[in-house]
């Protein structure tokens, strides 16, 4: 069945997706919050419905593409959770207008002017949640920042819809400890609640509360005065995630299969067609405990072959070689020319975009197309 | 005009393309040889069909999409530049039989045997090349081994046609001056050559001895015995071939337009939506003379804000600072939300790939849409 797809592509593991999927939606419902899963990972239509039909309300987006596309499919409850350029809000009142419930994000005075002055003259109320910085290392207002109030109270007295507040605690991929990380996650929840109890103090409304990242959402031990999760990768994981600790490198869903082209045997190297063109150009894992390179070689089966990675990679050339750099001179005789490999990628993300379509395996062993979009 | 594009998008200056492509060719004349230029980097037929205006002749492609796209453009002389993965035998026979003159690559007898037992049971000759190892950074065989001349006899006695040899200096890539450039483009040149006399001396046919990329193309005092050059992100450049120094960084023809979407004044730091999902998560200047991050910050017209580069980035977040880590407040100031940009790529051939299509901005200011493709 793999032998007919040419290569290099891009494989779901739909068993280890579903597990995925189920494991961060009870996780969710144990902790009493709605899981708005990010789609900015998978970018497929067939995944989200998968995503939904287990319990998740509404998705997030990192594009406007990702809104335009998913509204299209039937998904209307979406949330932009990237500050919003002014030159975009035209986009969003098309969206908006045509029944999609596109909440917009922002972290400053200006875009909040920006976007009462579209409003007022499109006679138009925009959906908004202001960004706020729980851990320093992107966007957002701190919780106890004068700014915050004061976009609250333009976009409010602007007669926009102030909806609450969101941050994404990225850090959380710098932990690779469970105390760590419990404790990013507190910090994220405490700080996101803070900022959300100013603004009600305020007397300004703020329904919702949305935090999340796939190690917090994961690793929270209570979300108290949090009433949404955000996460995305979890719905593949990926190698960056297992040294991180919220996973298993044999959890990881996506995959890209990729055919032998040749070997140096004197130098250990066997050579296959997945370079970073396919695999991408992440090397997540270069900073963390286990270094994979650009990718974890499994056999065919998907089952990982201990201490082997995609060591070094030109545009379409994988360079296969065990990761402590000794020289096995057997891989010419283990992994003949047009032998198939299947690599785990360091980050799903990345990966995933450099395909348009995914190749699903089934439990019952059948192959199925689902395709994904790329670009904004 | 570039107020109306949606951003972040992939720009083309094609005044200073046609001068990079005008640059390539005249040195490729100078030298005797013809230029057969790899459309890996932009792939896209417009440029290739000003490419070859220019005087190229043929095309090198890095993957059978490419071959396939660009034969249905009209480009039936082309050559697939990584060694071949039998199970690709059936679309370079569709393709040779639709009457594209496809040449195909290997580097083992494992790879010769099946091509000849392909093209045996299908009558058909296939136009086939041998690659040649002259650096030791990736595949091919050494201009020395037995292997060289058995993979030769393989083919030849089995009917296919042995068209010559080629190889790619990728170590190139690791040089930055003058002096290491030429030693390593006269290291690609006499090997290869090598290669090519001891097939000839054994009676085998090798009327091609094709050598290149970038640097060394632009770096080469002499090619003897060398009768065609491949070289492909010169038609763009980037910032890692400013560090290598075959160009500056006002000649790079590619940049990616991004909209300011907020700041941290308090660390320096305007934050736009070009991410790495726009810029690629290519950080190949990160080991090189200079660190230009995730790309070189310009402004809207293109001219270099000398210092500002793009330190960090998340998948839809750059994060724009000064690149000797000082923090400007003043960024705000200049750089208010909504202020489009213009980032020069690390490396053309990544970034371009997470696009679409390209806005050519001509020389008499106006705009047009040029599409690309990816994918195998």
């Amino acid at each position: 069945m793999l032998a007919a797809i040419q290569t290099p592509a891009a494989l779901i593991d739909e068993a280890r997706m579903m597990q995925n999927i189920a494991r961060m939606q009870q996780r969710m419902e144990a902790l009493s919050v709605r899981l708005r899963p990010h789609v900015k990972t998978p970018k497929c239509i067939e995944v989200a419905r998968r995503q939904q039909a287990a319990g998740a309300r509404g998705i997030t987006v990192s594009t406007l593409k990702e809104a335009e596309e998913f509204f299209a499919a039937g998904f209307d409850d979406v949330l932009y959770a990237v500050c919003i350029a002014p030159q975009k809000l035209d986009r969003v009142l098309a969206l908006r207008r045509a029944g999609c419930a596109l909440t917009i994000l922002i972290d400053s005075v200006a875009a909040a002017d920006a976007i009462v002055t579209k409003g007022r003259a499109a006679d138009h109320v925009f959906d908004v949640m202001i960004e706020v910085d729980t851990d320093g290392h992107r966007s957002g207002v701190e919780p106890d920042d004068d700014a915050l109030i004061e976009i609250g109270k333009v976009l409010h007295r602007g007669g926009m819809a102030l909806k609450g507040v969101m941050t994404h605690a990225g850090s959380s991929y710098d932990c690779s400890t469970p105390e760590a990380l419990r404790q990013i996650a507190e910090q994220e929840r405490s700080r996101c609640v803070r900022a959300a109890e100013r603004l009600r103090a305020a007397r300004l409304p703020c329904p919702v509360v949305s935090v999340g990242s796939t190690p917090t959402a994961l690793s929270a031990l209570k979300l108290d005065g949090v009433t949404e999760v955000r996460a995305g990768v979890y719905v593949f994981f990926d190698l960056v995630m297992a040294n991180i600790g919220v996973c298993t490198p044999d959890e990881v869903a996506l995959s890209v299969l990729a055919t032998v082209i040749g070997h140096q045997a004197d130098k250990g190297w066997t050579i296959t067609d997945a370079g970073w063109m396919a695999m991408s150009r992440d090397r997540g894992t270069a900073t963390q405990q286990t270094d994979y390179g650009y990718g974890a070689v499994c056999g065919a089966d998907g089952n990982l072959i201990d201490g082997l990675v995609v060591a070094t990679a030109n545009q379409e050339h994988g360079i296969v070689a065990r990761r402590d750099g000794t020289v096995d001179p057997r891989l010419r005789q283990y992994f003949p020319v047009g032998t198939q490999l299947r690599i785990l990628p360091n980050h799903a993300c990345a990966t995933a975009a450099q395909f348009s379509h995914y190749h699903v395996l089934g439990p019952d062993g059948a192959a199925t197309t689902w395709s994904r979009f790329n670009g904004w």
